[in-house]
Protein backbone atom coordinates (compact mmCIF):
# COMPACT_ATOMS: atom_id res chain seq x y z
CA UNK A 1 0.00 0.00 0.00
CA UNK A 2 1.04 3.39 -1.07
CA UNK A 3 0.24 6.34 0.64
CA UNK A 4 -0.11 10.15 0.27
CA UNK A 5 0.50 12.22 3.45
CA UNK A 6 -1.31 15.48 3.10
CA UNK A 7 -5.05 15.01 3.37
CA UNK A 8 -4.71 11.00 3.83
CA UNK A 9 -2.86 10.39 6.81
CA UNK A 10 -2.16 13.93 8.43
CA UNK A 11 -5.15 16.43 8.62
CA UNK A 12 -2.73 19.27 7.21
CA UNK A 13 -4.72 19.81 3.79
CA UNK A 14 -6.34 23.10 4.78
CA UNK A 15 -3.01 24.68 6.32
CA UNK A 16 -1.67 24.15 3.13
CA UNK A 17 -4.41 25.72 1.85
CA UNK A 18 -3.75 28.95 3.77
CA UNK A 19 -0.30 28.78 4.12
CA UNK A 20 -0.62 29.13 -0.15
CA UNK A 21 -3.48 31.66 0.15
CA UNK A 22 -1.18 33.95 2.47
CA UNK A 23 1.96 33.68 0.31
CA UNK A 24 0.27 34.08 -2.90
CA UNK A 25 -1.24 37.33 -0.92
CA UNK A 26 1.97 38.71 -0.35
CA UNK A 27 2.62 38.59 -3.80
CA UNK A 28 -0.48 40.05 -5.19
CA UNK A 29 -2.01 37.10 -6.69
CA UNK A 30 -5.60 36.81 -5.10
CA UNK A 31 -7.04 33.36 -5.72
CA UNK A 32 -10.01 32.30 -4.46
CA UNK A 33 -9.61 29.68 -1.50
CA UNK A 34 -11.41 26.60 -3.24
CA UNK A 35 -9.01 26.94 -6.37
CA UNK A 36 -5.73 26.52 -4.22
CA UNK A 37 -7.28 23.55 -2.08
CA UNK A 38 -8.48 22.13 -5.11
CA UNK A 39 -4.59 22.16 -6.55
CA UNK A 40 -3.25 20.53 -2.88
CA UNK A 41 -1.09 17.56 -3.54
CA UNK A 42 -0.41 18.28 -7.38
CA UNK A 43 3.46 19.11 -8.08
CA UNK A 44 4.34 22.21 -6.88
CA UNK A 45 5.76 23.52 -10.36
CA UNK A 46 2.64 22.44 -11.96
CA UNK A 47 0.33 24.69 -9.44
CA UNK A 48 2.56 27.63 -10.06
CA UNK A 49 2.19 26.90 -13.78
CA UNK A 50 -1.77 26.57 -13.97
CA UNK A 51 -1.94 29.79 -11.53
CA UNK A 52 0.65 31.87 -14.50
CA UNK A 53 -1.87 30.53 -16.84
CA UNK A 54 -5.13 31.51 -15.04
CA UNK A 55 -4.26 34.99 -13.39
CA UNK A 56 -1.91 35.90 -15.84
CA UNK A 57 0.70 37.19 -13.21
CA UNK A 58 3.87 36.05 -15.02
CA UNK A 59 6.29 34.26 -12.45
CA UNK A 60 10.41 33.77 -13.32
CA UNK A 61 11.76 30.55 -11.98
CA UNK A 62 13.10 32.73 -8.85
CA UNK A 63 9.62 34.04 -8.36
CA UNK A 64 8.59 30.09 -7.95
CA UNK A 65 11.71 29.06 -5.88
CA UNK A 66 10.71 31.86 -3.47
CA UNK A 67 7.07 31.06 -3.47
CA UNK A 68 7.56 27.65 -2.49
CA UNK A 69 10.10 28.58 0.24
CA UNK A 70 7.66 30.94 1.42
CA UNK A 71 5.07 28.59 0.95
CA UNK A 72 7.27 25.88 3.64
CA UNK A 73 7.51 28.42 5.65
CA UNK A 74 4.38 29.96 5.76
CA UNK A 75 2.77 26.20 6.40
CA UNK A 76 5.47 25.04 8.99
CA UNK A 77 4.32 27.51 11.17
CA UNK A 78 0.46 26.39 11.05
CA UNK A 79 2.25 22.85 11.70
CA UNK A 80 1.31 22.78 15.47
CA UNK A 81 -2.16 22.55 14.44
CA UNK A 82 -2.01 19.64 12.15
CA UNK A 83 -2.79 16.05 13.75
CA UNK A 84 -2.89 12.40 12.20
CA UNK A 85 -6.08 11.73 10.77
CA UNK A 86 -8.44 9.29 12.95
CA UNK A 87 -7.20 5.41 12.09
CA UNK A 88 -3.75 6.87 10.42
CA UNK A 89 -1.86 5.00 13.25
CA UNK A 90 -3.58 2.24 13.47
CA UNK A 91 -3.97 1.80 10.03
CA UNK A 92 -0.33 1.66 9.66
CA UNK A 93 0.21 0.03 12.56
CA UNK A 94 -2.02 -3.06 11.54
CA UNK A 95 -0.54 -3.17 8.11
CA UNK A 96 3.34 -3.26 9.96
CA UNK A 97 1.93 -5.97 12.32
CA UNK A 98 0.13 -8.23 8.86
CA UNK A 99 3.34 -7.83 6.98
CA UNK A 100 1.45 -5.86 4.32
CA UNK A 101 4.56 -3.49 2.94
CA UNK A 102 3.57 -0.24 2.86
CA UNK A 103 5.61 3.37 2.03
CA UNK A 104 4.42 7.23 1.55
CA UNK A 105 5.12 9.26 -1.14
CA UNK A 106 3.98 12.89 -1.17
CA UNK A 107 4.24 15.73 -3.67
CA UNK A 108 6.07 17.57 -0.77
CA UNK A 109 9.67 18.35 -0.36
CA UNK A 110 12.18 16.50 1.98
CA UNK A 111 12.28 18.82 4.58
CA UNK A 112 8.42 19.72 4.78
CA UNK A 113 7.53 15.89 4.21
CA UNK A 114 9.85 15.15 7.43
CA UNK A 115 8.52 18.06 9.53
CA UNK A 116 5.48 16.40 9.04
CA UNK A 117 6.15 12.86 9.47
CA UNK A 118 7.67 13.67 13.09
CA UNK A 119 3.67 13.30 14.19
CA UNK A 120 3.49 9.90 13.19
CA UNK A 121 5.22 6.64 14.48
CA UNK A 122 7.14 5.54 11.30
CA UNK A 123 9.82 3.01 11.00
CA UNK A 124 12.93 4.27 9.79
CA UNK A 125 13.09 1.14 7.18
CA UNK A 126 9.90 2.34 5.69
CA UNK A 127 10.55 4.45 2.21
CA UNK A 128 9.01 7.93 2.12
CA UNK A 129 9.47 9.10 -1.64
CA UNK A 130 9.19 13.04 -1.78
CA UNK A 131 9.25 15.23 -4.78
CA UNK A 132 13.22 15.65 -4.06
CA UNK A 133 13.98 11.96 -5.33
CA UNK A 134 11.83 12.23 -8.35
CA UNK A 135 11.83 14.38 -11.39
CA UNK A 136 7.76 14.98 -11.45
CA UNK A 137 5.71 15.18 -8.50
CA UNK A 138 1.57 14.14 -8.93
CA UNK A 139 -0.06 13.56 -11.32
CA UNK A 140 3.00 12.07 -13.15
CA UNK A 141 3.49 8.38 -11.54
CA UNK A 142 6.81 9.02 -10.43
CA UNK A 143 6.59 9.05 -6.80
CA UNK A 144 4.14 6.22 -6.72
CA UNK A 145 6.54 3.74 -9.13
CA UNK A 146 9.94 4.88 -6.86
CA UNK A 147 8.03 3.87 -3.63
CA UNK A 148 7.09 0.59 -5.13
CA UNK A 149 10.50 -0.14 -6.33
CA UNK A 150 12.03 0.98 -3.06
CA UNK A 151 9.28 -1.83 -1.90
CA UNK A 152 10.56 -4.31 -3.97
CA UNK A 153 6.89 -4.65 -5.22
CA UNK A 154 5.08 -4.45 -8.80
CA UNK A 155 3.19 -1.62 -9.10
CA UNK A 156 0.45 -2.70 -10.51
CA UNK A 157 -0.21 -5.24 -7.12
CA UNK A 158 -0.25 -1.98 -5.06
CA UNK A 159 -3.05 0.09 -3.58
CA UNK A 160 -2.51 3.72 -4.08
CA UNK A 161 -4.69 5.86 -1.03
CA UNK A 162 -5.34 9.42 -1.68
CA UNK A 163 -7.14 12.22 -0.99
CA UNK A 164 -7.02 14.21 -4.02
CA UNK A 165 -7.10 13.78 -7.75
CA UNK A 166 -3.91 14.02 -8.26
CA UNK A 167 -3.21 11.14 -6.29
CA UNK A 168 -5.73 9.05 -8.28
CA UNK A 169 -4.41 10.02 -11.48
CA UNK A 170 -1.06 9.45 -10.84
CA UNK A 171 -2.30 5.83 -9.53
CA UNK A 172 -3.47 4.97 -13.03
CA UNK A 173 -0.76 6.77 -14.59
CA UNK A 174 1.30 4.31 -12.75
CA UNK A 175 -1.44 1.36 -13.44
CA UNK A 176 -2.46 0.66 -9.52
CA UNK A 177 -4.79 0.81 -8.06
CA UNK A 178 -6.69 3.94 -6.36
CA UNK A 179 -8.10 4.42 -2.99
CA UNK A 180 -9.77 7.20 -2.31
CA UNK A 181 -10.40 9.12 1.23
CA UNK A 182 -12.78 11.95 1.88
CA UNK A 183 -10.50 13.38 4.40
CA UNK A 184 -8.50 16.18 2.26
CA UNK A 185 -12.13 17.57 1.40
CA UNK A 186 -12.39 16.84 -1.72
CA UNK A 187 -16.67 15.03 -3.09
CA UNK A 188 -16.67 11.14 -3.51
CA UNK A 189 -17.78 11.61 -7.01
CA UNK A 190 -14.64 13.64 -7.91
CA UNK A 191 -12.04 10.72 -6.46
CA UNK A 192 -14.45 8.32 -8.10
CA UNK A 193 -14.32 10.20 -11.80
CA UNK A 194 -10.77 10.30 -11.37
CA UNK A 195 -10.40 6.96 -11.15
CA UNK A 196 -10.86 5.40 -7.35
CA UNK A 197 -11.49 2.24 -7.59
CA UNK A 198 -13.13 2.61 -3.78
CA UNK A 199 -13.83 6.02 -1.84
CA UNK A 200 -13.68 5.85 2.40
CA UNK A 201 -13.94 8.30 5.06
CA UNK A 202 -10.49 8.82 6.38
CA UNK A 203 -7.93 6.13 7.00
CA UNK A 204 -10.19 4.50 10.35
CA UNK A 205 -13.07 4.28 7.54
CA UNK A 206 -10.44 2.54 5.48
CA UNK A 207 -9.14 0.36 8.21
CA UNK A 208 -13.04 -0.97 9.37
CA UNK A 209 -13.17 -1.98 5.87
CA UNK A 210 -10.10 -3.53 4.71
CA UNK A 211 -11.51 -6.75 3.66
CA UNK A 212 -12.93 -4.67 0.75
CA UNK A 213 -9.42 -4.41 -0.31
CA UNK A 214 -8.66 -8.12 -0.47
CA UNK A 215 -6.46 -7.63 2.53
CA UNK A 216 -6.53 -10.40 4.99
CA UNK A 217 -5.89 -10.02 8.75
CA UNK A 218 -4.71 -12.63 10.83
CA UNK A 219 -5.04 -12.19 14.39
CA UNK B 1 -32.96 35.07 -7.47
CA UNK B 2 -32.26 34.40 -3.76
CA UNK B 3 -28.56 34.26 -2.63
CA UNK B 4 -26.79 32.31 -0.15
CA UNK B 5 -24.07 34.54 1.76
CA UNK B 6 -20.76 32.47 2.95
CA UNK B 7 -18.96 30.80 -0.26
CA UNK B 8 -21.72 32.28 -2.80
CA UNK B 9 -21.09 35.87 -2.68
CA UNK B 10 -18.16 36.33 -0.07
CA UNK B 11 -14.76 34.13 -0.01
CA UNK B 12 -15.42 32.92 3.99
CA UNK B 13 -16.09 29.13 4.27
CA UNK B 14 -12.58 28.00 5.05
CA UNK B 15 -12.70 31.03 7.68
CA UNK B 16 -15.58 29.48 9.39
CA UNK B 17 -14.13 26.09 9.08
CA UNK B 18 -11.23 27.19 10.86
CA UNK B 19 -13.13 29.15 13.48
CA UNK B 20 -15.56 26.62 14.64
CA UNK B 21 -12.60 23.94 14.56
CA UNK B 22 -10.80 26.11 16.91
CA UNK B 23 -14.05 26.36 18.84
CA UNK B 24 -14.67 22.70 19.18
CA UNK B 25 -10.57 22.20 19.89
CA UNK B 26 -11.34 24.12 22.79
CA UNK B 27 -14.24 22.55 24.03
CA UNK B 28 -12.17 19.22 23.64
CA UNK B 29 -13.73 17.84 20.87
CA UNK B 30 -11.28 16.71 17.89
CA UNK B 31 -13.32 16.57 14.33
CA UNK B 32 -11.40 16.55 11.47
CA UNK B 33 -11.00 19.58 9.55
CA UNK B 34 -12.91 18.17 6.06
CA UNK B 35 -15.77 17.03 8.36
CA UNK B 36 -16.74 20.49 9.90
CA UNK B 37 -16.11 22.05 6.23
CA UNK B 38 -19.33 19.82 4.68
CA UNK B 39 -21.13 21.24 7.56
CA UNK B 40 -20.55 25.02 6.95
CA UNK B 41 -23.97 26.34 5.60
CA UNK B 42 -26.65 24.40 7.49
CA UNK B 43 -28.19 25.29 10.37
CA UNK B 44 -25.89 25.76 13.87
CA UNK B 45 -28.28 24.02 15.67
CA UNK B 46 -28.55 20.88 13.17
CA UNK B 47 -24.03 20.68 13.42
CA UNK B 48 -23.99 20.97 16.68
CA UNK B 49 -26.77 17.65 16.94
CA UNK B 50 -24.63 16.07 14.13
CA UNK B 51 -21.86 16.59 16.42
CA UNK B 52 -23.31 15.35 19.31
CA UNK B 53 -24.21 12.33 17.47
CA UNK B 54 -20.94 11.38 15.93
CA UNK B 55 -18.70 12.14 18.58
CA UNK B 56 -20.88 10.92 21.66
CA UNK B 57 -20.16 14.14 23.23
CA UNK B 58 -23.38 15.25 24.99
CA UNK B 59 -23.47 19.13 24.90
CA UNK B 60 -26.66 20.64 26.89
CA UNK B 61 -27.98 23.28 25.60
CA UNK B 62 -26.28 25.99 27.55
CA UNK B 63 -22.70 24.34 25.81
CA UNK B 64 -24.25 24.70 22.46
CA UNK B 65 -25.01 28.38 22.98
CA UNK B 66 -21.65 29.24 24.16
CA UNK B 67 -19.82 27.00 21.01
CA UNK B 68 -22.08 29.38 18.58
CA UNK B 69 -21.14 32.20 20.50
CA UNK B 70 -17.35 31.89 20.29
CA UNK B 71 -17.67 30.38 16.82
CA UNK B 72 -19.34 34.04 16.08
CA UNK B 73 -15.91 35.66 17.91
CA UNK B 74 -13.43 33.34 16.15
CA UNK B 75 -14.96 33.88 12.62
CA UNK B 76 -15.45 37.58 13.40
CA UNK B 77 -11.28 37.43 13.99
CA UNK B 78 -10.67 35.62 10.49
CA UNK B 79 -13.22 38.46 8.82
CA UNK B 80 -9.92 40.34 7.71
CA UNK B 81 -8.95 37.94 5.35
CA UNK B 82 -12.13 37.61 3.89
CA UNK B 83 -13.11 38.68 0.57
CA UNK B 84 -15.87 39.22 -1.79
CA UNK B 85 -15.83 36.10 -4.55
CA UNK B 86 -14.84 37.33 -7.69
CA UNK B 87 -17.69 38.96 -9.72
CA UNK B 88 -20.20 38.96 -6.92
CA UNK B 89 -20.73 42.92 -6.67
CA UNK B 90 -20.48 42.94 -10.63
CA UNK B 91 -23.33 40.30 -10.43
CA UNK B 92 -25.76 41.97 -8.13
CA UNK B 93 -24.60 45.42 -9.48
CA UNK B 94 -26.36 44.04 -13.33
CA UNK B 95 -29.30 42.08 -11.44
CA UNK B 96 -30.08 45.44 -9.68
CA UNK B 97 -29.75 47.37 -13.12
CA UNK B 98 -31.99 44.66 -14.82
CA UNK B 99 -34.58 45.47 -12.38
CA UNK B 100 -34.36 41.73 -11.20
CA UNK B 101 -34.85 41.03 -8.03
CA UNK B 102 -32.73 39.62 -5.87
CA UNK B 103 -32.08 38.71 -1.97
CA UNK B 104 -29.99 37.36 0.51
CA UNK B 105 -30.79 34.56 3.34
CA UNK B 106 -28.61 33.32 5.20
CA UNK B 107 -27.91 30.61 8.17
CA UNK B 108 -25.49 32.64 9.60
CA UNK B 109 -27.18 35.39 12.82
CA UNK B 110 -28.00 38.64 12.05
CA UNK B 111 -24.92 39.72 13.62
CA UNK B 112 -22.52 37.89 11.65
CA UNK B 113 -24.48 38.62 8.44
CA UNK B 114 -24.49 42.61 9.06
CA UNK B 115 -20.67 42.36 9.38
CA UNK B 116 -19.66 40.14 6.57
CA UNK B 117 -22.36 42.28 4.33
CA UNK B 118 -19.97 45.83 5.09
CA UNK B 119 -17.55 43.97 2.43
CA UNK B 120 -20.32 44.22 -0.40
CA UNK B 121 -22.38 47.02 -1.68
CA UNK B 122 -26.14 46.10 -0.57
CA UNK B 123 -28.62 48.71 -0.65
CA UNK B 124 -30.75 48.58 2.08
CA UNK B 125 -33.84 47.85 0.36
CA UNK B 126 -32.77 44.35 -0.34
CA UNK B 127 -33.81 42.09 1.86
CA UNK B 128 -31.34 40.19 3.75
CA UNK B 129 -33.23 37.12 6.04
CA UNK B 130 -30.72 35.70 8.81
CA UNK B 131 -31.40 32.38 11.43
CA UNK B 132 -32.92 35.15 13.77
CA UNK B 133 -35.66 36.01 11.40
CA UNK B 134 -36.72 32.15 10.83
CA UNK B 135 -38.15 28.47 12.86
CA UNK B 136 -35.17 26.97 10.96
CA UNK B 137 -32.49 27.33 8.82
CA UNK B 138 -30.66 25.43 6.21
CA UNK B 139 -31.97 22.68 5.16
CA UNK B 140 -35.05 23.62 6.03
CA UNK B 141 -36.24 26.04 2.85
CA UNK B 142 -37.91 28.54 5.77
CA UNK B 143 -34.95 31.43 4.77
CA UNK B 144 -34.78 30.89 0.99
CA UNK B 145 -39.46 30.95 1.50
CA UNK B 146 -39.13 34.08 3.35
CA UNK B 147 -36.93 36.06 1.07
CA UNK B 148 -38.95 35.23 -1.65
CA UNK B 149 -41.94 36.60 0.25
CA UNK B 150 -40.00 39.65 0.87
CA UNK B 151 -39.70 40.54 -2.34
CA UNK B 152 -43.31 39.64 -2.89
CA UNK B 153 -42.01 36.72 -5.74
CA UNK B 154 -43.35 33.48 -6.14
CA UNK B 155 -40.61 30.83 -4.72
CA UNK B 156 -41.35 28.54 -7.62
CA UNK B 157 -40.21 31.48 -10.08
CA UNK B 158 -36.85 32.25 -7.90
CA UNK B 159 -33.72 30.85 -8.28
CA UNK B 160 -31.75 30.02 -5.40
CA UNK B 161 -27.74 30.27 -5.70
CA UNK B 162 -25.72 28.74 -3.45
CA UNK B 163 -22.44 26.52 -2.78
CA UNK B 164 -23.49 24.15 -0.14
CA UNK B 165 -25.75 20.69 -0.55
CA UNK B 166 -27.58 22.24 2.22
CA UNK B 167 -28.70 25.81 -0.19
CA UNK B 168 -29.29 23.04 -2.73
CA UNK B 169 -31.62 20.97 -0.77
CA UNK B 170 -33.54 23.88 0.73
CA UNK B 171 -34.37 24.97 -2.73
CA UNK B 172 -35.83 21.97 -3.52
CA UNK B 173 -37.83 21.69 -0.06
CA UNK B 174 -38.94 25.37 -1.20
CA UNK B 175 -39.62 24.14 -4.50
CA UNK B 176 -37.18 26.74 -6.11
CA UNK B 177 -34.37 25.81 -9.03
CA UNK B 178 -31.01 25.41 -6.97
CA UNK B 179 -27.96 26.90 -8.78
CA UNK B 180 -25.04 25.98 -7.36
CA UNK B 181 -21.26 27.68 -7.34
CA UNK B 182 -17.81 25.37 -6.43
CA UNK B 183 -16.45 28.85 -4.69
CA UNK B 184 -17.14 27.19 -0.90
CA UNK B 185 -15.33 24.16 -1.55
CA UNK B 186 -18.01 21.41 -2.61
CA UNK B 187 -17.60 19.19 -5.41
CA UNK B 188 -19.55 19.89 -8.60
CA UNK B 189 -21.27 16.37 -8.72
CA UNK B 190 -22.10 16.45 -4.98
CA UNK B 191 -24.12 19.65 -6.04
CA UNK B 192 -25.86 18.04 -9.01
CA UNK B 193 -26.49 14.69 -6.65
CA UNK B 194 -28.42 17.86 -4.23
CA UNK B 195 -30.28 19.18 -7.16
CA UNK B 196 -28.36 21.74 -8.56
CA UNK B 197 -29.84 22.50 -11.73
CA UNK B 198 -26.63 24.02 -13.16
CA UNK B 199 -23.31 24.52 -11.68
CA UNK B 200 -21.18 27.49 -12.02
CA UNK B 201 -17.34 27.97 -10.48
CA UNK B 202 -18.10 31.31 -8.56
CA UNK B 203 -20.26 34.68 -9.09
CA UNK B 204 -18.15 35.49 -12.04
CA UNK B 205 -18.63 32.50 -13.90
CA UNK B 206 -22.44 32.98 -13.66
CA UNK B 207 -22.39 36.34 -14.97
CA UNK B 208 -20.46 34.98 -17.55
CA UNK B 209 -23.46 32.47 -18.37
CA UNK B 210 -26.75 33.99 -16.96
CA UNK B 211 -28.25 33.81 -20.19
CA UNK B 212 -28.21 29.86 -19.73
CA UNK B 213 -30.64 30.74 -16.47
CA UNK B 214 -33.47 32.54 -19.16
CA UNK B 215 -32.10 35.97 -17.47
CA UNK B 216 -32.30 38.59 -19.94
CA UNK B 217 -29.74 41.64 -20.18
CA UNK B 218 -30.66 44.43 -21.96
CA UNK B 219 -28.09 47.23 -22.79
Amino acid sequence: MLFDLDGTLLDSVYQHVLAWREVLETFGIPLSIWRIHRRIGMSGGLFLRALVRETGRALTAADADRLRDLHAGAYSRRLGEVKPLPGAQQLLDMLTAQGVPWAIATSGSDATARRSLALLRVDPHVPVITRDQVAYAKPNPDLFLAAAEALGKPIADSFVVGDSVWDQLAAQRAHALGVGVLSGGYGREELESAGAYRVYDDPQDLLNHIDELGIRTHS
